[in-house]
């Protein structure tokens, strides 16, 4: 089969591999009939994953039909059409049994990193009876596979850490597909308001398009006394991180209100500085968190109701042959405008 | 009357003041019965409290006997044996609505701060209604002292915030009357292990005393990995931060478990590294907080039950015109072993 390939920092290729074969009874193979690129693949290829071997296919996102099932397998059979976690979770360890599939001591997440992912016609899935979701049937395939990740990681990281609630303030800090998937996801709760910072426009535009009530340029507008004036001076009631670096938390910091909470969904790769001679007394909040995907069987009943419409964030679209030149258009997101990629396999 | 007065950094004095007047209709006049000295008061006389002005009366705690009060007054009358909350709450604003006290825009943390303050024989107590409490017959006057402020804040942000639970895993790093107050009050809910760090021998002594299941001592103790052995390798579920330094909280950025807290309780000076690099992943969560004293009343029927003890923290006891060896005797606490000084009045 065709598989997209990490062979060390700045080392990809698209080559011929093996198709996967069932290892253990609560396996699933599953044939991929769309995938998509993360930010998190573009961190390996910086070589920031140290847990991620050169040799492995990429990828922890997708949709297709399950293929063949493991004997331990009684959620799935052939034939079904299946999303794909981004969070592979045995459902029995201690984390699991707390509902923090992130760090199952079996899973968390391995696909694309720890074991071979979803950039490639066929992928193994194990614990397959909790690491797939069924589809319902007339979906929408890029809606869906935007369900691996991004939408459960901006509602989970983003928008439940952050309390975000009826009337309240938020700020989200990064417009990229990851801030924009917490930005949909945030007026599930109807926030009186929801500000939008990056340094890109296009993106801002973006932004106000899914629902943003107002947008600020940081490296052109003082975002802090903007958003001042807009919360009466006290501050945002949540302020969410998704960027990554040092700069934009040190931001969420200055934005938010006594009492408010600071929700972490960059990943970051290096220390930050944490005032707590200034915030040691302003009851505040900091959550770190990696998807738990708790959420994705909520979230595929909020698009199967059109609640939810994460297709708008798929900008280009690939057939798998082309995925070099999707990871092309990806990566330079500034020049390109994308968001997501899709890719048809 | 008789006063402590604080005369700028390092200087204070005993000295003769007017007794105060009523000056709103909310006020109430206390004649103090009992009060004690804070680490705050301490942090004052460094010169690390800028709001804290020449000339003020310090003292955040007491309880006294109502003298006096205001037309607006409703819930106390002349004679009434009286808790002094250490934050002043109006009640009405934005944040007294959501219970926010600390943060009440006419009031907050303002005795023996903005305002003067208990170490004397008669204080002004604003919004009386609010930041007053009635004692019940036949209570313990050094116990109650102890709720002025030290349990709430142990109490809420360390237990609380901390969300101490039964069979959870609980450090407590800073073994002083704060971290004490955490520890008598973290039993109300049944964690499986608290286990107290310092670096005072004697302070962990009476933390087995008090409760703790284990104790180590950091300037002796590998800290890290002994919990990590008394955790499964994981760490805590909840690190609370009692002391106010970068190093303390670093210790408990290494203590926290995979979607653990670290509750801030210190007073901090400084900003401190945030290892969001390791700790992105890690589904913590950081809270700080002033205390709100939002939990003063339960305190008072847990002492009143003899469910809670914090007399016994106190160990010397002084009468007002000896206060200035009571700062002396608290202010050398590694030599005296002194944790809480109560000053008869």
């Amino acid at each position: 089969m065709k598989a997209l390939v990490y062979h060390g920092p700045g080392e990809k290729s698209l080559e011929d591999r093996p198709r996967p074969a069932l290892q253990a009874p609560g396996d699933a193979i599953v044939r991929i009939t769309k995938t998509t690129i993360c930010g998190t693949d573009l961190h390996i290829l910086k070589g920031d994953v140290p847990t991620c071997e050169p040799g492995r296919i990429l990828g922890h996102e997708g949709v297709g039909i399950v293929e063949e099932v493991g004997t331990a397998v009684g959620a799935f059979k052939p034939g079904d059409h299946v999303l794909i976690s981004c969070i592979t979770s045995c459902a029995r360890c201690e984390y699991c049994r707390r509902g923090m599939y992130s760090h199952c001591v079996e899973g968390g997440w391995i696909l694309g990193n720890r074991i071979d992912g979803t950039q490639a016609e066929f992928v193994r899935i194990p614990h397959a009876d909790n690491s797939l979701h069924a589809i319902p049937p007339g979906a929408d395939e890029d809606a869906l596979v935007m369900l691996s990740d991004i939408l459960p990681t901006g509602y989970e990281c983003g928008v439940l850490n952050g309390k975000v609630a009826p009337g309240s303030s938020v700020a989200i800090v990064g417009a990229g597909p990851i801030g924009l998937a917490t930005l949909l996801t945030a007026q599930f709760y109807a926030p009186a308001r929801i500000i939008m910072i990056d340094l890109d426009d296009n993106r801002l535009a973006v932004a106000r398009k899914f629902g943003a009530t107002d947008t600020f340029n940081s490296g052109r507008d003082p975002v802090v006394s903007l958003v001042r004036e807009l919360t009466d001076g006290k501050g945002v009631d949540t302020a969410i991180e998704a960027v990554g670096i040092p700069a934009t938390f040190a931001l969420c910091e200055e934005l938010v209100a006594p009492g408010g909470v600071i929700a972490n969904v960059g990943v970051h790769g290096a220390k930050v500085d944490l005032h707590l001679e200034e915030l040691w007394s302003r009851n505040i909040t900091i959550t770190t968190r990696l998807v738990d995907t708790v959420s994705t069987p909520m979230l595929l009943k909020t698009v199967e109701a059109k609640r939810l419409r994460p297709e708008q964030l798929v900008t280009h679209r690939f057939v798998l042959s082309d995925i070099l030149e999707a990871y092309e258009t990806f990566a330079r997101a500034a020049d390109t405008h994308a968001l997501k990629v899709v890719i048809d396999t």
